[in-house]
C-alpha cells in the first residue's frame, strides 16, 4: 500500500477540484476522502492510460494523471482513502 | 434533484458490490455513500451510454446501468449521496 504522508506531499494540486477535505469543491467532482483505496489507485490508473475517458467535467483527469508515477498513485490513493469524510 | 426513497427501493442490487450502507464489500470498487449526486448522476449515464467503459473490477457496471431509466439514476445518486459515510 501507499505511504499517505507521500501522498500528501503530492496532494496540493488535487484539492483545486477534490478540496482540501477531499469533498469535492465543485459539483460533479467526486468526493475523494474515505474512498476505496484500490479503487482511486486503478481509476487514476485508468485514465492515465486512457482505459478511462473523462466524463463530463473530468477532461482535467487525464491530464493530471499523466504526470503520475505508479508511487504517487499508490501514495495519493494512501492518502485520501486515510482521510476522514 | 433525485428522491432518496424511491432511490432506497432501487438500490437492493447495489448493496451486493457497494454495501448495503455504501461502504464497498468488493476491494477496488468505489464506496458510494456520502458521494457527490451530481457524480454519481454522470458516472451511471455514462456507464448506461458507454462513454465511461468499466475498468478492473467494473464490467458489471454496464449491465446494471443499462436497465436504470433516468428517474432511477436520479433517485439512486440522492439516496446514496444522502448516505451517512
Amino acid at each position: 500500500a501507499g505511504d499517505p504522508a507521500a501522498g500528501q506531499a503530492k496532494a496540493a494540486v488535487c484539492a483545486a477540484c477534490h478540496g482540501a477535505d477531499g469533498k469535492a469543491v465543485i459539483p460533479g467532482y467526486p468526493n475523494l476522502a474515505g474512498q476505496n483505496e484500490l479503487y482511486l489507485v486503478n481509476s487514476m490508473k485508468a485514465y492515465r492510460s486512457g482505459d478511462r475517458k473523462p466524463v463530463g467535467n473530468g477532461a482535467v483527469m487525464a491530464g493530471q494523471a499523466a504526470a503520475l508515477s505508479d508511487a504517487d498513485i499508490e501514495n495519493l490513493a494512501a492518502y485520501f482513502a486515510a482521510m476522514a469524510n
